[in-house]
């Protein structure tokens, strides 16, 4: 039978396996960092009205600048953030990860670098090797902030042309401080000078403000998000970022042509109209998260500072088989590889109750 | 004023510009072989039902692997082409631009190449080039059909990775034999061996039959196809390629995860439910594309044989100049920078007549 080592793939792609969360029918999900309300039933049929617009058009190819969609998203990050955003400084594509696909084929790529601070977003490092970025893996404190000076010494040391920041971090949930944003782009235009990019998909979530202010005067600066978690749509599959117009000027030599769907553009218009309503499920959330903080605690165990709306949890001998122990019980969480570590992800009242039923069964267990 | 090159961009993508077509406000748009005809408005419902349906599970990622969406077009393929082709042997993705994306990441990019035979669909060699693959291209007879004795000795002097042959021709319109096909397919595997991908996007407007059935027994060869054309769904941004599973589960390793949004598989789903009424339309344009070589041949043109929903016609001293002619007269038709020839795509009578009139007009006045 014929495999995938049969084929002529690369050689770096043999042996590999596919990126994913394993997906499992089990009753509470918290392993996927979605958001657990699904869209008010107002904004359902907001969303059917557009794309009836759309589908009647569907012969016709979509607006290949989707300017209508990144004129909302500017006014949304203006409204949300008091650092004025206008159309010509924001692109949107599939997802973040297509974003982010995008800003290594325009500034990575086969012979340059990129750099992040791990554990960080995993995609990061995967979306460089499927571009030819070699990818350098930065180091962080042992509380999992980012460690300034060894940062600055990696980056002088491999002048990456590609400099990754999350904030807050996904999977350990901490915001990075603007200073630390500030020191790095600093370090990264001395070795080389190379793009920053700062991804924010987490930042609706945070206790703190968004870093689209540093954007004045750094054209080398790029802030990314995504519609995925604050906007509760991981169904939609829309990332977007804010930068310098040239950055968007960059990045079209490089997009599919009409890479955005007339359905796609047409279903995060609606969602755009009813921010309102979603930023408040975005509080909830926001109290759920520091309840799921304080709880773990009280249970005895360690938690990282979070401002997204998941939590790392630990710590475990083998966090592996204690992911496993609260799958047993009804709630899968993820394991991301970070030794003695789980994440939760911050659901409804009822299931975030489920799971501290299950980590408080755990815990007992373990501790007899 | 910054601009790209103030960026750190690669150095190939300097001085270069976005690919796409000129979007003009014209009344007859015959430039981008767009099925003319609107969608149903009893597919327009269904599309709605379903993205109804799909937009109250929003907040939750889309199926990762689309499973149902690959078996419903596995279905089409074999209802279509007698050819059986299985779940298994499907893969989809934001149109056939994301399709070529992901097979030059599996196996092109750095340090390999590909080959097409030029003139040709453009995008093959521009996706080559953000892959970081190495584009040759290969020849083609005057009267555009494959020269394969040529072709042999250029895939046997370099040895590409992935071999590239469009069928029917995109902007030509003529069908590649199967023999042609089988031959450098044989070629291509003494040579290396290398992936073979027949690019079958305007197959269902061929006089002849799909090439599906040599899929049997060639692991090496894939078959890629779209719904932006038979479908007339350009706006949907859904490609979709048959093949041994093996290459299913190669491309996998570097499709970003969950690249298809749920709305998109929602769509397409809904259209794929009305496929005898889609063909119905191909069948007209079928029909028209025979009138306009027809028409354009008794006006004195010539024309280049078209198993497409386009035509390509000529000869021009200036290509360009009377592209301009034509659209001075309302009519948008396209210059792929094919010396000599201009591209016109089939649209409804009432703009095919439009098109026969303008061209007529320049024939009369370039006559005189």
């Amino acid at each position: 039978m014929t495999g995938i080592d049969d084929l002529p793939v690369r050689d770096e792609l043999r042996g590999k396996s596919p990126y994913g969360a394993p997906q499992l029918d089990v009753p509470v999900r918290l392993n996927t960092n979605e958001n657990p309300y699904p869209l008010p039933e107002a904004l359902v049929e907001r969303i059917t009205e557009r794309v009836r617009e759309a589908a009647r058009d569907l012969n016709r190819y979509p607006d290949r600048d989707a300017v209508e969609l990144r004129t909302r998203l500017a006014e949304y990050l203006t409204d949300t953030s008091g650092h004025t955003v206008g159309v010509e400084n924001v692109w949107a594509a599939n997802g973040s990860n297509e974003v982010i696909q995008q800003l290594l084929q325009t500034f990575g790529g086969p012979g340059r670098t990129a750099i992040g601070f791990e554990p960080s977003y995993s995609m990061h490092g995967l979306i460089a090797r499927g571009t030819g970025t070699g990818w350098i893996s930065g180091p962080r404190h042992e509380d999992f902030t980012i460690d300034v000076p060894a940062a600055e010494k990696a980056i002088a040391e491999h002048r990456p042309d590609v400099v990754f920041i999350t904030t807050p971090n996904n999977p350990t949930g901490n915001a990075v401080p603007a200073e630390t944003v500030l020191a790095l782009y600093e370090a990264a235009q001395t070795a080389r000078p190379s793009m920053v990019v700062v991804d924010e998909a987490y930042i609706e979530f945070s206790h703190g403000a968004s870093l689209l202010p540093l954007l004045d005067g750094r054209p080398n600066l790029v802030v990314s998000r995504t519609m995925s978690k604050a906007f509760g749509a991981a169904g939609l599959r829309l990332g977007y970022f804010a930068a310098h117009p040239a950055v968007v000027d960059a990045v079209q030599l490089v997009r599919l042509p009409y890479h955005l769907s007339a359905v796609t553009q047409a279903t995060a218009l609606a969602a755009l109209e009813h921010t309102d309503t979603l930023l408040k499920y975005v509080e909830q959330l926001k109290a759920e998260r520091d309840r799921l903080v304080a709880e773990l605690r009280a249970i005895g165990y360690e938690v990282t500072e979070s401002d997204a709306n998941f939590v790392q949890f630990g710590r475990f001998a083998d966090s592996h088989a204690t992911w496993r122990e609260i799958l047993d019980r009804g709630v899968l969480v993820r394991d991301n590889g970070v030794p003695g570590w789980l994440r939760v992800t911050a659901g409804t009242p009822e299931e975030n109750d489920a799971f501290l039923d299950a980590v408080r069964e755990v815990k007992k267990e373990q501790s007899t």
